[in-house]
């Protein structure tokens, strides 16, 4: 496309791309902006090294004018976008992208690669999140996904309320708080059960969590409070019924006087597992193969569409596709947030015009201005938004079952 | 656990993991091993540096011993695995790593998250690839995933017979062949549909690819070849019910004279929309979402564990957990495809013992020799071998529905 256009001339014509989602998959009643921050470092850097046009010269992918192009390439436009944390709807433009067409269509797959990953784990991670309560989460996903997506699904993960994640790179690159737990393989390891437990607590003290079923969890709990007495940190269950097993483990705790040990919960948890456990005696949760796989939505249907781009005599002209089943709305957009007269979020009005509609606060930020990060922000600031992005939305946003989204989309 | 495992004195118990997956996620009739490539690079290169060691212990994470530890590990042991491209089953031990506890044990993360994710885009690749027959597939997906994970993806597509990807750092890295095709973006970017079709010819010749649907089919199909002339190469639809409107084209073609431009479809197509389209008039397919995100299965459900290790006394004991629901085998294990008088696959033998079994071939092979990877092949003949394995399938691995896998397990 690219080398097609500089041959025509018309990569040089400003444009403007949209990405938005058409609908939000799994039927879900809002999504989660994630993956900003990301977005902003990888466009800082997008650039074509000598490997790479010696690839694409080698291969003949594209012709000389084009790996000129390529060598000299750094975005150098304009980006605006929702701040990271922020919820979105059917529309919702998350990120406005303002250049000239070759520059711009460039950073289709970069954009929409991260976007839809960090969104769709994002989402699913602020259902769980909400589905817990005041109970912590602990993201220990890592094995289940690609190894570079573990990093990012933890960094999303915290983003939308998780506590803690399992994935240690997450808190050297991102400053996510890291946990851990021994696996089955610990005490397998050791000539019995007693002797793992003992090896894990001479090295990390009574506060450790000790996983208690891997034989029998009756006895498991009786050695670890033999072992690590009444302030033993947790326990942890990764089989059978969980309720249940939380409901004995409790009265068995109790009645060894470890009144303060807690149980913390794993094994194929997601958002509806976690809801179903809210009357259970849990303290805590670990979540793995459902927030990394996104809770059955794995990706977020975002797209990156042209919406605008200058005519041949100069002005900027509105465009959109008339694909049957996939129409899309051309002009560049603003959105806003409308509130009801409680303060809740009542519609998501997007509008090709400037004018802020009466009780809305606008939703796009300044986030690249002449190719330079402008808008970044702190993960935990980005966190403490999404609670309040989230805080505003009606009731039904609460619901984790399939159905409407929470608030509508005006286009206007 | 490394920790606590180092301080106990267990972390030096000869050790050995396997991987497997209890069951097929989506009830599929077989899996396909992919990754293991990646693996044996990832492992041989797998080390703490300078920066990892002093986020471990600015934080805490773990103990002076354990960052001594980690400051001169490298994995030192042997892997024995299935070859890449192999086709595997309900606890198949596609791969098992034999060295100390400690070195084996920091390896889980690694290698789960290759397999997790390539074994399944590569299951859902293989099925795709079997819907379409004779007719080829591109990759498309790179988008809809990690960006990452897009390059790991079209590598595990083209394994399983995918012809091409519009990846191209899946081209530079793995030698994946690359092809690529306009966007509804290049189509608006110009003032006419027309003159984006001539800009597109102009560029890239009679032979290339013109997407027909940014606004009425008929009439770009028209515009297309008159432009084009008979020797367009292709035209895309990308949109509508693509075998309805593949008749259409195709008599629309034939009636200019273009009868040897190829119809190529695309549009969040799966295995089974693949299938949908077999009487259609189509000459190939692009496959994006579905594919990368393993259509409905995500992650492949390989566990890491651990089944014998080294007791107090040097004897080496197979071990196995007992939790409800989640039984593993223990003991170091060996598999073989046996096969029936007509030379079908007809079990999988899943054996402790050393005994190859009657009408079968052994299933691993060694990869990893003293921490060298020494079982490296070719992606292209991986891709020959996933052709061959498949092939040995009965014809119940065909079938695109849910039900029982194509061979029984035997645990032997």
């Amino acid at each position: 496309m690219v080398q097609a256009a500089l041959r025509s001339g018309a990569a040089s014509r400003r444009a403007v791309f949209e990405v938005f989602a058409r609908r939000l998959p799994g039927a879900r009643r809002y999504g989660v902006v994630a993956g900003t921050g990301r977005v902003l470092d990888a466009l800082e850097s997008f650039r074509f090294g000598d490997d790479e046009l010696a690839f694409l010269r080698d291969n003949r992918v594209v012709d000389a004018p084009t790996l000129d192009f390529l060598a000299s390439y750094r975005f150098r436009g304009r980006v605006y976008g929702y701040r990271e944390g922020e919820c979105y709807f059917p529309g919702s433009p998350i990120m406005t992208v303002e250049g000239t067409f070759a520059e711009a269509v460039l950073l289709e797959t970069l954009i929409l690669s991260i976007f839809n990953h960090d969104c769709a784990i994002a989402t699913a991670a602020s259902r769980m999140v909400h589905a817990a309560g005041a109970r912590p989460i602990i993201e220990m996903g890592s094995r289940r996904t690609h190894e570079s997506s573990a990093v990012a699904a933890a960094r999303a993960a915290y983003l939308c309320g998780f506590a803690a994640t399992s994935n240690l790179m997450a808190g050297h690159v991102y400053g996510v708080p890291t946990t851990g737990t021994a696996a089955h393989a610990f005490t397998l390891l050791h000539d019995s059960e007693e002797e793992a437990f003992r090896a894990q607590l001479d090295s990390l003290g009574a506060g450790t969590t000790l996983l208690v079923d891997t034989y029998d969890v009756e006895q498991a709990v009786r050695t670890a409070v033999e072992l690590a007495g009444p302030d033993l940190g947790a326990i942890r269950l990764d089989s059978g019924d969980l309720g249940e097993a939380a409901h004995e483990v409790r009265a068995q705790l109790d009645a060894l006087g470890a009144h303060h040990t807690r149980i913390l919960v794993t094994g194929d948890l997601d958002e509806h597992a976690i809801a179903a456990l809210a009357a259970a005696p849990v303290d805590g949760y670990g979540v793995g193969t459902s927030l990394v796989t996104g809770s059955g939505s794995p990706t977020a249907a975002l797209v990156y569409k042209l919406v605008a781009r200058e005519d041949a005599s100069g002005d900027m002209q509105a465009v959109a596709k008339k694909s049957v089943g996939k129409p899309s709305r051309g002009g560049r957009k603003n959105a806003f947030r409308r509130f009801d007269e409680t303060g809740a979020a009542a519609a998501e009005v997007v509008t090709v015009s400037d004018v802020q509609p009466p009780d809305s606060r606008p939703l796009q930020v300044m986030l690249v201005d002449g190719g330079e990060a402008v808008g970044r922000e702190k993960l935990d600031d980005s966190r403490a938004w999404h609670r309040e992005a989230f805080g505003e939305l009606p009731s039904t946003a609460h619901q984790l079952s399939r159905g409407d989204v929470a608030i509508p989309t005006v286009f206007d």
